[in-house]
């Protein structure tokens, strides 16, 4: 109990700070996903990114752009013209780099089954680099991620190495990834509903059979929760880990293509 | 202990098992780390790579060129030279994606707090994007992985889209982040060695204190194991998960940067 206590208290710091990010608010596209995880009482998410295009100008340190000492020329979290991209090119004076990353979550968990839960609908959605951290004092974070970026290098000290027709192509598939990564974060959010509206009627059935009470269906409505997701059966409870080490087995195999 | 017993037959018929991956063998590069780790009790590896370059030639589907569906026209786990890359790229009639993928490796933990220590040691390497994955029955595995990438779209169908210069300055960033690459897996091994050891010297000293025997520091030899790591002190073992989290707190705010 005195875990619950902590993780509550956690929760209730870290959703009354002020948004430290450079953006300083929740992106639009995750708004009502983030508001849900957070109105549950077992998560609440620490940051996030809906996922976005971004071109970066600054000097490569070895092996990469450092983000601390770079100017950001261009930051799109929808779809982007090639236009918009040359216009940025054209304010490079460094490398500039282009780079797609896709939705990244990070949930604070009030216990591993709850992690476990949240990494099962991870992966089914395709999320695929998602992973749990457990701490010393039993605190659980999950982590949401994904595979399918881009990172193309298009400037060195201010000279542009590639055309505009390539810079078109770019674009289209960085588009693209953004389309797919919406398909996957809005599959996220769906099957999260399900699952924890599963859970609910799982754990209320639970109750019911040890109170004795009559077992009858009832759906309880949690705030803001969407009523357009249907559950199949308690049995998807059954997304578990087992699955997820089961989905890593396919990455494995995956792996040494 | 039932677990502990599933978790060595587990471990027997996975080593024991005909390497099923492309390449058919471990990396040169990292033969020594697997086997260190597949010589612990607690661990054994199910899948690894040591990091490559590959230049792959195949046709996008939507959002990504599909691994299963193309020809791998160049696989370097070295650098590489500007030749390779342009000799390959001749034999492309698709849309040839030119990748560097870091270091990565998936590990099955007896249980949980062996999957922390390893979590703790990845992410103090900069493998940031490491995770844990726990199954239903208990199944832990640890998921070593990291961000820094590149995925470069060069040609689209079978039509280069990019100069030689353009390759040039590509393939020394490529070769950077190999180089880095390989400085972070040997801090990954030194430091995994270096924790273990700890490990080992703690869990002495904790059975000499219950039998009442004399405490002296013995060094505990294990199979194949290097002896130019220096431990510091038993309190390593507190680089933990709770680091872990305070470790993700800088990722976090860097996300949003």
């Amino acid at each position: 109990m005195e875990l619950f206590e902590a993780f509550e208290k956690r929760k209730e710091q870290c959703l009354s700070r002020t948004d430290l990010s450079r953006k300083g608010s929740v992106d639009a596209n995750i708004e009502s996903l983030v508001r849900f995880i957070n109105e549950r009482d077992a998560f609440f998410t620490t940051s996030s990114c809906s996922g976005r295009v971004t071109l970066i100008d600054g000097c490569f340190h070895g092996f990469e752009v450092q983000k601390q000492n770079c100017s950001w020329l261009l930051v799109a979290h929808q779809k982007c013209q090639k236009e918009d991209v040359i216009a940025a090119l054209q304010k490079s004076s460094g490398d500039a780099v282009l780079k797609f990353e896709p939705f990244v979550l990070h949930v604070q968990c009030r216990q591993l089954q709850d992690a476990q839960l949240l990494h099962s609908v991870a992966l089914s959605s395709g999320f695929r680099n998602s992973g749990i951290t457990v701490g010393k004092k039993g605190r659980t974070m999950m982590a949401v991620r994904s595979t399918h970026g881009l990172e193309v290098p298009l400037s060195r000290k201010g000279k542009l190495l590639v055309n505009e027709e390539y810079i078109e192509f770019l674009v289209q598939i960085a588009n693209q990834k953004m389309e797919e990564n919406k398909k996957r974060t809005d599959r996220f959010y769906s099957c999260l509903q399900s699952a924890l509206r599963c859970e609910d009627i799982f754990e209320k059935s639970i109750l019911e059979s040890q109170t004795s009470r009559p077992v009858y269906t009832r759906r309880r409505r949690r705030k803001g929760m969407k009523e357009d997701v249907v559950c199949t059966s308690p049995d998807e409870e059954a997304l578990d880990g087992e699955e997820e080490v089961e989905f890593d087995a396919a990455i494995f195999s995956e792996l040494h293509l």
